[in-house]
């Protein structure tokens, strides 16, 4: 899994500058659930709190990562797109956050006949311990020609 | 309005390295609607168009920006900060896109009474004559203290 989660990081970094300049860097992928960070420094804002865009970017980006590990486990593939999303800020981010999300058994299977696969998953950014903000992500992935 | 919209791209990339990286810059604000763009090379991702982190920050920071002219022109101040937003992706983005907001006839008059004041906007990103994305972001003006 750590070859997976650096090989996620490297995918982010080389093909989408702005992730590289974010620092953002998947953690840990332990039952089910993956858990991805960015530094406060390059994503501060002029209240010196996390940035509103990067704090969607990072949230959108976990949620992008867990469908990719998803089809690397289930052996399938497609190119992955955000199509629709949904964010609520809670609170200030004042620490380097934590972004997290589970994954809802949707079913990828759909690829292997060539037909794109739909996936709604629920992202929470996690400062300590408190929930800072919310993500919810409509994610296609469609079948590779 | 061009000394303001200097002062607005200075705010920017002084305080928001995000929006330095991506070199996000205002265009023109005319008939109450600001229109901001940013380039491709910075802000691609790994399908060679657009990535949808930085078509939202553009356009959040769009609808930012339509607040902090209001607030100038109407001669107020407070902390602008977004609390919720939805985005519609539509279409990749292939071209340079440009970003507009027209001005709602919000209310800001709260802020002198020194109250917070609320504003929904609703962004389109358009890349030549198509409407590629719409973001909807509702932005509170919290009362300098």
């Amino acid at each position: 899994m750590d070859e997976l989660l650096n090989e996620l990081r490297q995918t982010w970094h080389q093909t989408i500058p702005v992730s590289e300049f974010m620092q953002i860097s998947p953690q840990r992928f332990i039952d089910n659930e993956l858990r991805v960070s960015a530094p406060i420094a390059p994503n501060i804002n002029l209240h010196q709190t996390m940035f509103a865009g990067s704090i969607y970017t990072l949230m959108t980006l976990t949620g992008w990562g867990m469908v990719w590990l998803q089809q690397k486990l289930q052996n399938v593939d497609g190119d992955i797109v955000l199509a629709d999303a949904h964010m609520r800020y809670l609170a200030p981010v004042a620490l380097s956050p934590e972004a997290r999300v589970a994954w809802q058994d949707a079913d990828l299977s759909s690829l292997l006949k060539g037909k794109k696969a739909k996936v709604k998953l629920e992202v929470k950014l996690y400062c300590g311990d408190s929930c800072c903000a919310v993500f919810e992500g409509l994610y296609f992935s469609v079948p590779k020609m």
